[in-house]
């Protein structure tokens, strides 16, 4: 005994392939989408299939794109010398949510992870070091998280570099705005102990 | 400055539209999409038309299908002198999963509620009648909630009915299968205590 009509349950069965969409999200899904109107279901259709077709990573430093060359390395007016190396898509677009970085970024699309069986050549890296060669003393910022996989591969792009005239950052580790000091964990705090800002002296 | 490519930007726009689902949530699933099959991609997109354009209401009993009658309505094992009376597609689907129930259903959709200015006038309750008055002795289960909604329901189409050859039920009240006494509400308790069942004497 079927429970959904035929086209629901195909509707239903294609949101639970949705990160983090079980049975009862898909089937609240599927019937708002019944509630909505033609035109905004149409649009939904039309904007799977526009985005599966048109966004692939950009040719110049992997952040998703819809052109050849994503609509940051293509403004004039970001510091082509500042490069924001991130794992993924989402860290490139949290930076810009912010608005502050006037660099480009470099999006990796993975970290290294001997245990995952990931190596450096498995992630967008050699395209850092040919852009990288073309610049005159450019500034490598990676903003990478502090989990093993994030260390590993901040290690390994330092060592890369190190020879050349290149000036390599990493993002500060500390306290978060706002956070109460007493439920933080004790690796961000010893952090922030040692990372410490003089301001007065 | 836009942070999302345009048609990622669609895509994740869409996705808001979804009951639930907001700004961290439709990124999260328009990255999902570029990671799926494209014929994945193109299933979701077919299936949200197919299932807005095909689905609607049972002429019969407002159960959701995508024929003229629904498939529990033309289903000849069912016992059409059962209905059991539901407020929306969802409640009808729950008791579809379960597959013990034989008889069919009426879904309101939606349920009386003076608050909100919903009448008897505006929910699926006309049609009830009409099909009640061609059966011989039907039995109608009210399976509402025991909000203040589903209770002026009940009583509204208890009263409907009172003085024709119908018998009417609604669904026992009492504990949940599982549930710790000890936390339940006063109200479910209470209820649970009134209705006890006999079970030697």
């Amino acid at each position: 005994m079927e429970v959904y009509p035929k086209n629901f349950e195909a509707l239903v069965e294609s949101f639970k392939k949705l990160p983090g969409i079980g049975e009862k999200s898909a089937e609240r899904m599927a019937l708002a989408v019944l509630d909505m109107s033609l035109d905004d279901v149409s649009d939904m259709s039309q904007a799977l299939m526009d985005a599966k077709k048109s966004l692939h990573p950009c040719s110049v430093c992997g952040n998703l794109t819809d052109q050849d060359v994503c609509q940051v390395c293509s403004n004039e007016n970001r510091d082509k010398n500042l490069i924001c190396v991130v794992e993924d898509y989402k860290s490139a677009f949290a930076f810009e949510k912010v608005g502050n970085f006037k660099g480009v970024y470099h999006v990796l699309n993975g970290l290294i992870s001997p245990m995952m069986n990931i190596g450096a050549e498995d992630i967008n890296l050699s395209s850092l070091v040919n852009r990288v060669d073309k610049l005159s003393h450019p500034e490598i910022i990676l903003a990478l998280k502090s989990s093993i996989e994030g260390e590993t591969t901040t290690l390994y792009i330092k060592k890369i570099f190190e020879k050349k005239d290149v000036t390599i950052s990493r993002l500060a580790y500390g306290l978060p705005m706002g956070a109460e000091i007493e439920y933080l964990d004790m690796m961000t705090l010893d952090k922030a102990l040692f990372d410490r800002k003089i301001i007065s002296e």
